[in-house]
Order: structure tokens, then sequence, then C-alpha cells
């Protein structure tokens, strides 16, 4: 059997590898970017999917529009009017989860050969998902703050990309928060430039402290010219349930009309069962409470992970605390004559019954091999003491 | 805004513009591809989704493997048991509907410019699924038994085509049944010709007298080498609920492989919540009832609409009366003088409150421009009577 050419553009095996070795009895997994399921509110999807099926049988068992259904585009509305954006239901449709939002946009954007520009590092699964459309995936730099303004406009003037995809807020695997300026500064560069952002906002709810700044979506009102040049990605996954796999984007009709073509043939609706249940959860305004829930509790974890690391790990590595989001990202420093390479210590981390993954895979280009990603969403703060200090003795 | 070439390849507006029709009050519409809601086993649904919920919350909300839920994928793989078909719950793979399935087929296989043959007619979001990726797609011509098969295999010898995409049991928009000779047949020249056929089965269990042709898949065991040369995907959208959108794929492990891959970058995984709700359905054993009675009511649905169609149209159309499925495929005779053009008798029909779709968007070229679908599903015998006098009225 002769397989499509655009399979040669994808390598899937780096992280499928490792991830074998997680059914090791005993290990402590700080490598997934899972939510932890003991904060799902079982209580609450169960009476939003019976609500569902007794109040709107059809609605929630029949096939629908692609755009999605109706209830769900209005809870929806609401819902980002509640983070400071105005949108009509109209102006956003439901995906198959947000990596369906990514995939619609390469099947609709993307050309063979077009650049496009990512973080470096960013979230793997969309660099595999864009070069499958054949894109060529170029990294912008980040620091602490995010993607590095001053390089990114560089980047975009000298590669006129198809587009540029960020996740702004507590980044996957950064963990990095971009600033409010240089939030500002992309906007404003996306209408020098005539080029089209994707913002990515799966984790923006999950903060621990004070709000982050406003997504770009949101502050797009105030840069005239920067709403026509945004798309912005929303998911449940993080805060509500994975498996319903309800995800949303927004972006400018032309765009958002060519994505639902897109959608009618690659799965013709995100199930209408899983819709008319998020849509009564959000209507029964149980999606405060539980927010504040999980920010409580992985705000603890990421707390006692940072003082574990510093604790147990001392000088070998560096990395900043997060302010929100699943993930700690973090770099061997070599303090002391010890690995810098990521991949070796992973191994060894393995040996004692701990796994994470290194950053490597993470980048389209030029990968620090030094760097590895820490999730503290699954395991409790008892778990995660411990495998922190395994870490420190497989440093 | 740039959007990618592919999109260049697809044509949606034709039957877009007939269905913005279907608002007119108090219109009964033949039009649909749609199951009957009325059909929808709601409280069987319901009692497997409280189950799903109570007994494996975190299978059901939480992120699942690209191939599908365990749990599910045994069931399906039993419920194919039942159908004759011996494949292991690792050889299939759950997809978002069977439409996902279509797309991933695409995706995996298809290079621009590759060929694949269809029949003509067939569903017609198949032919822009894999226009999307740049196929030209050609077509084989049908008859009341089903694709013509000297003629397949003349199109297969001349076009070598990436694969070949047939719905042998009761098609969309035929009808048509494939009868067993020419199933042996078509496996046969996969063998000859090495060719993979793709075999589309959502229809199969909605037979109203004996049972249809066992399937391609089930045939295969008895033609040395056409299983390693088949792709065959199922639904329960049909049988149980579009709205869960559960479809599944069976093919070579190469293939499968490639589109678990590549399902990955389009939606992660299906609906857990979906598939542990239908993998409960179909534990409690409610399938064989629910089959029972969706075929009695079809049936006499379709008794109906072929008595009505001879008493109301007589000459004026001539169809097959199927055995199966959601549709019967007519065709004006122009007898009398009157308009053999099908897109202008459906204009005539709205004006009678009576809709249905015309033939020509299901053909990949040369449409049969007398040719149109009525669907019996969804209108109950008293509708389809009035409906079909309606209908005498337009021509």
């Amino acid at each position: 059997m002769q397989f499509a050419d655009r399979l040669n553009n994808v390598e899937t095996s780096a992280i499928r590898e490792l991830f074998k070795l997680l059914g090791k009895p005993g290990i402590i997994s700080f490598a997934g970017g899972f939510p932890d399921p003991a904060m799902f509110d079982i209580e609450g999807i169960k009476e939003a999917s019976s609500k569902a099926l007794n109040e709107e049988p059809g609605g929630a068992l029949q096939y629908g529009a692609t755009e999605g259904y109706g209830p769900l585009r209005e809870q929806l509305s609401s819902f980002m009017a509640g983070k400071g954006v105005t949108v009509q239901p109209e102006g956003l449709i439901v995906t198959t989860g947000s990596q369906q939002a990514l995939d619609l946009l390469g099947k609709t954007l993307i050309n063979p050969g077009d650049k496009v520009i990512v973080e470096g590092p960013t979230f793997l699964a969309t660099i595999q998902c864009f070069r499958l459309y054949g894109a060529q995936v170029i990294s912008a730099p980040i620091d602490a703050h995010g993607v590095k303004t001053d390089e990114l406009e560089w980047l975009i003037a000298e590669h006129k990309p198809k587009f540029v995809y960020l996740i702004p807020t507590f980044g996957n695997p950064s963990g990095a928060l971009l600033t409010l300026e240089r939030r500002r500064q992309v906007l404003e560069m996306a209408v020098r430039h005539q080029t089209l952002v994707v913002e990515d906002d799966p984790y923006g709810d999950l903060y621990f402290g004070e709000a982050p700044p406003p997504s770009l979506l949101s502050l797009s009102d105030s840069v005239p010219g920067s709403r026509e040049l945004l798309a912005h990605c929303g998911s449940l996954s993080k805060v509500l349930s994975p498996g319903l796999r309800i995800g949303w984007m927004i972006a400018p009709p032309a765009l958002l009309a060519n994505a639902v073509m897109c959608k009618q043939f690659s799965d013709a609706h995100t199930s209408t069962f899983a819709q008319a249940t998020a849509s009564q959860y959000l209507k029964a305004g149980r999606m405060p409470a539980t927010l504040a829930h999980v920010r409580k509790v992985y705000g603890q974890r990421a707390a006692a992970m940072g003082n574990a690391l510093k604790r147990e790990l001392g000088a070998a590595v560096a990395f900043e605390q997060p302010q929100g989001g699943l993930f700690f990202w973090a770099s061997l420093t070599g303090e002391g004559g010890k690995t810098r390479d990521a991949g070796e210590f992973a191994k060894k981390a393995i040996e004692q019954l701990v796994a994470f993954v290194p950053g490597a895979p993470f980048y389209a280009a030029n990968p620090d091999l030094a760097t590895f990603r820490l999730s503290f969403a699954t395991a409790d703060v008892g778990k995660i003491e411990e495998g922190i200090a395994r870490l420190g003795r497989a440093v």
C-alpha cells in the first residue's frame, strides 16, 4: 500500500517510546498533559447529561449543524463574555476538542511549503498537525514572559508566514505568561504585517493568583484592525472534561465559513450528545465553582512542586514558578558537572520510578536538549514531593 | 486572507441552496439523509450514559487512546462477530462518525492528483471529502444491483486508482444492493489488480425482508488475499444515534496505524463520553430489539412510499423498490412530455410544499439530471402518502 507523501512530514516516535514506559508499577508520572480526573465534576456532568436527554433528546441524539449546537454556541458566547470577549453565537463554531480547530486551520489555510511561525517550544501536536498539511514550521524564541516579540517581528518580516500560532497564557510546555505589553505588540505587528495570529487558549482559566492579562482576543478591541486578523481557540478539556471533546474557534467570518466547510467533510459535526451536555452544564451555572476548585488545587500542587524542586534539586535545575496552567518548564544547568541532557535524565528518572517529558520534541527546530516538562496536575501534593525527591536522586 | 488551494476543489452550494428552502412552514421533507429521531432508544441511551458515568467516570471523561476506548472496541468486535466478521478489538479503530473514517482515508492515502473510483452516484460528502485531499474522483456506473463490475474492472485497469470506494449495501443515494456474485467479483478484482477497496456500510443492518448478502469484509475470508486489500467503515449513526458520532474502521494493520497517527492530529480521539455510553449500550444487549424495531418501521414506510409513487406518479417516474436503507432513487421518464429535469421538478415540488434532493450532486461526473433521491425515513406513513400526492401534483 502506497501512503500519501504528507505522512513523511511527521514523526511521532519520540514521546511514544517514553509513554510505553509509564506502565511500570509504582511509577509517579509528571509526563502527561492531562487534567486530574479527581477534579471532574461528575455529579454536575451527570445532571447535565440527564437534562439534555430529557429536555432535548432530538437535539442531543440527531445530526446537528456543522457549526455547532445552537444552545451551546449561546452558552459559549456568554462564557466568553465573562472573559471580556464580545462574540455573537454565530461568531464561533464548536470543534471536536481544540485539536480539531488546529486541524481545520491547517486544512483551510496551509498549502504545502507555506510557512507557519510557532513558539519554540510549543505544543508538539500543533507542530505535527501543521506539518501534515505540508507547512514549514518556524520557531520564534521565548523567555519567561512568553514569545520575544522583537524576534517574532523579524521572523514575520523575513518569512511572511501564513499565520503565527501562540499559546500566550500559561503555554504548553513553557508555562509562560505573555505580558500585557507584548500582547499589544503582537496585535500591532499582526496589523502592521497583515498576518493572521492564532491564539490557542486552553489554560487561560487555570490561574492561581490574580487573573492573567486579557486574551489577545479580548485586547483586540483596543487595537484597530487586529480582530480581523485573529483566530482564537478555546476548550473545555482542561477545565471541565477532555472526554467531552468540546472546543471552539472564534475567527473572522470568511475563515470561519471555510473552516465549517472543511469540518463538514472531517466529521460532519461534533457529538451533539456531548454538546447538549456541555450546554446544560454551562447553563446550570456550575462553571464558576468548578473553576475555583480547580484553580485552588492546581495552585497548591504547583507551589508544592516549586518548593520541592528547590529543595531536592537546588542549583541543578533552573525554572520559573508558573502562575497558572499545568506545567513547569525546567532546564538542567549542568551545575557540579551533572548531565545537561534531559533525555539521559529522563532514563535515569524512570529507573527511580518517576517520569517526565524531555523538552526536545516541543521544538520545531533547534531543540534545547537541557529542557524538560513536568506536569503538576495529576499527582497530589504527597506524590509530588515523593516524585521530586526521586528526581533529586536521579539527577 | 489567502486560503489553501485545496478549497478550490470542492463545491457545496448545490444542496445548501435547497436546504435553505426546507424551513418553509408546512413542508413535508424527503430530502434529508437522517434517521427518524422517534426511533431513538432514549431510555436505553440514558441508562447507558448513567452507567458509564457511575461505573467508569474516569474512562468516560478523561483523555483516551486515539485508537478508541478499549471496552467499546471490544463491544464493536462482538457486534461485528454477529454480522459474520472476525475482528479483534485491536483490528478496529473508533472514528468520530464514519465521515471521519473517510477523512482519515483521504489524509492517509491521497496525494494531490491521485485517482479514486466511486459509484456514480454516491454519497456526496465522500466526493467532496476526497477532493479536498486533491483526489481526481472517477465514477463507475451502477444499475439496480449496484456497481457494474465489468465496467469497474475496466476503470481500475485504466486508472490504477489509489482505492475504490463502494457502498455495497443499500447505497446512498441509490438504495441499490450489490449481488453476492458481484461482491465476489469486486474482491477478486481487488486481488487481481492489487487495489484497495473501501466498503462503507452504514445501512447494512437496515434490511426489511431477508438479510442482504454478507458484507465484502465478511466475504473476504473466502477470497484469498482480499482481506489485506479491504477497509470497512461502520457506524452507529443510522441504527442508534448520529449525535453520538460513533463510527469505526477495520483495515489492514499498516493502514490502521497510519490512520491513528493522522487521527491524533485531527481530534486526538473520539469523545470518550460518547464512546463509554455506546459501549454500555451495546453491552446491555439492547441493540437487537432496537434494530428489529427500526427495520419494521422503515420497512412499512418504504412500502408505503413505493405504493404511493406508483399510484400518484405512475409512468412519470421509474424506480426500484429498495429492500433496505433509507432511500428511494428515482428517475423522471419524461412520459407524456413531462419534464425530465429533476432540478426543475424539485422547484415545483417546493411550491407544493414537498422537498427532495435532485440527483446531480451525487455524481462525481456526468450527472443524470433526471434522477432524484427520496428519503422515507423521517416521515410517517400518513405524511409519506400526503407528500407523494403533492409530488404527483408537481410533476
